[in-house]
């Protein structure tokens, strides 16, 4: 049997982090985008040897234990003990790992509705199980409740499902041009100093966000704490304001990634190539995934 | 300019109605599916005349305050009240009104998230209003929520949008027959002395469905809720009996209307259909509506 689940790559503009001992209490607030590429997780399980074995594969590539112990520690928990067989579980990212686009929520998400399709369980029972994995290993505070709802969405109260509370912006007619220059580590962001600073603006920003909840006001709001904070600086500022001449909403830094993100309406997406191309900068364009995750029985 | 929304039409399996005196803290318990028919709310917003001014109709037929006081009571909290213009909202409806399909909260929601859509607001902000007009008005506790989580869904903590928590089964390969005969009220029911039978059941259902959660057991669980309860009985009951001889899962009753639902495999979906014209019943097969309501520009 060949399951697909597809988690959309989730970008977040500005956040708060708000940590707890319970792993489903631990989240954060804030915004972000969801978008229509992402992770795909296939997971093929058959019968008929004489262990239980779980293979792990990043891009094709076989992970070990430690490299992809979000993901293993997922399946541990789900793969019942007296199954008999082989579990293989191939996650594909259309972005790179390290990056800030969710990959291993993504994949944790993904590996646990795949799973719970094949092993019995529910949606709920699946992602909260992948929050808490995330959590416990330091992937990541909000991305899977934010991947579950999809669309443009908000983080109003923190927490994992069934706990956090996820808004959802209404948008029309935008993609989202996503800029990847290089990796940031969350763990050691989130460590360091500038933790104050964001809890500072990225409560700000939410604030100010819910008075007049759009699109536009987001980015405007996620440009402004990347600043305040002073996460977006140097070169990666300087691109920044290149794009301020050309686009009509500000772009802003993926949180958290060496990277830039901005919402373009269809008419001005030409020209924002032709400019990336002259800039010489990696850029990708995508949709904005709405709604929940996609899983189900793999026929292609 | 002309906005659409669509809300799926929610059957309920089996329920546990929780009252409270905060609207948003009302809902209930349960399980049920969403389809892919259901209601289609289109909103037309004119401006430039002296008054501001707002039309309701239900497929087609304009009707008054009282026949529409849900919709009405949403839409005079979501037109500003310094707007001058025209909104029409024409409201069309796949199943008959009263019949358990979730009409009424069907026509909230589309006609909330509709209007936020033209005049600001969130999914969050305007499911809560949708929520607490029905709530308020008696059209339906849980509902709302339901519509908003889609598929087949289990109300796992009552309360509106924000505050009740819904869970989804995995599921496959399945229509939903619909045998809709009449109305039922819900509000005599609730009235009643049955109430009592519906909360002991409804929780012995939802308890039993969450040890084993699967499409399959929500269908055994259901028809138990509805026999015991004394809900389904006489004539309805001998046609989900006749039902039984054909279908592989029990089909159950429509909560709350005079009608019958059972979840149908695609290869026996023709038999299904022999039969039913045999018994000279009127019935409707829909699929499944996953995630939530849609809502967009209209330009077809």
């Amino acid at each position: 049997m060949l399951i697909r689940a597809f988690v959309p790559a989730h970008i977040t503009a500005f956040f708060v982090p708000l940590f707890h001992d319970d792993p489903l209490k631990a989240g954060s607030l804030g915004a972000g985008i969801n978008l229509d590429k992402g992770t795909n997780v296939f997971v093929s399980v058959e019968t008929g040897t004489l262990e239980k074995h779980i293979h792990i594969a990043f891009n094709g590539e076989p992970v070990k234990g430690e490299e992809a112990i979000i993901s293993y520690s997922v399946a541990e928990r789900l793969v019942p003990n007296d199954f008999l067989g082989e579990v293989e579980i191939w996650q594909y990212f259309d972005f790179p790992n390290g990056y800030g686009f969710g990959n291993s929520a993504g994949g944790a998400l993904g590996t646990a509705l795949a799973l719970s399709y094949v092993f019995g369980g529910t949606w709920l029972k699946a992602s909260q199980l992948a929050h808490e994995v995330e959590v416990k290993h330091r992937g990541g505070l909000g991305d899977v409740i934010a991947q579950l709802a999809g669309g443009i969405e908000v983080r109003v109260k923190a927490g994992g499902p069934g706990i956090g509370v996820v808004d959802n912006l209404f948008f029309e007619d935008y993609k989202v041009l996503v800029v990847p220059l290089g990796r940031l580590s969350t763990k050691e962001i989130l460590d360091g100093d500038v933790v104050k600073a964001i809890e500072v603006e990225g409560r700000k920003a939410l604030d100010s966000l819910l008075r007049d909840p759009r699109p536009e006001r987001l980015m405007v709001l996620a440009r402004g704490f990347a600043e305040r904070t002073g996460l977006l600086e140097g070169e990666l500022l300087e691109v920044a304001r290149e794009f301020d001449r050309h686009l009509s909403n500000p772009s802003s830094m993926i949180m958290l990634g060496r990277g830039l993100f901005a919402l373009v309406r269809e008419k001005e997406l030409e020209n924002t190539k032709a400019l990336l191309s002259d800039l010489g900068l990696p850029y990708d364009v995508a949709g904005i995934h709405e709604g929940k995750p996609r899983v189900g029985r793999w026929v292609g």
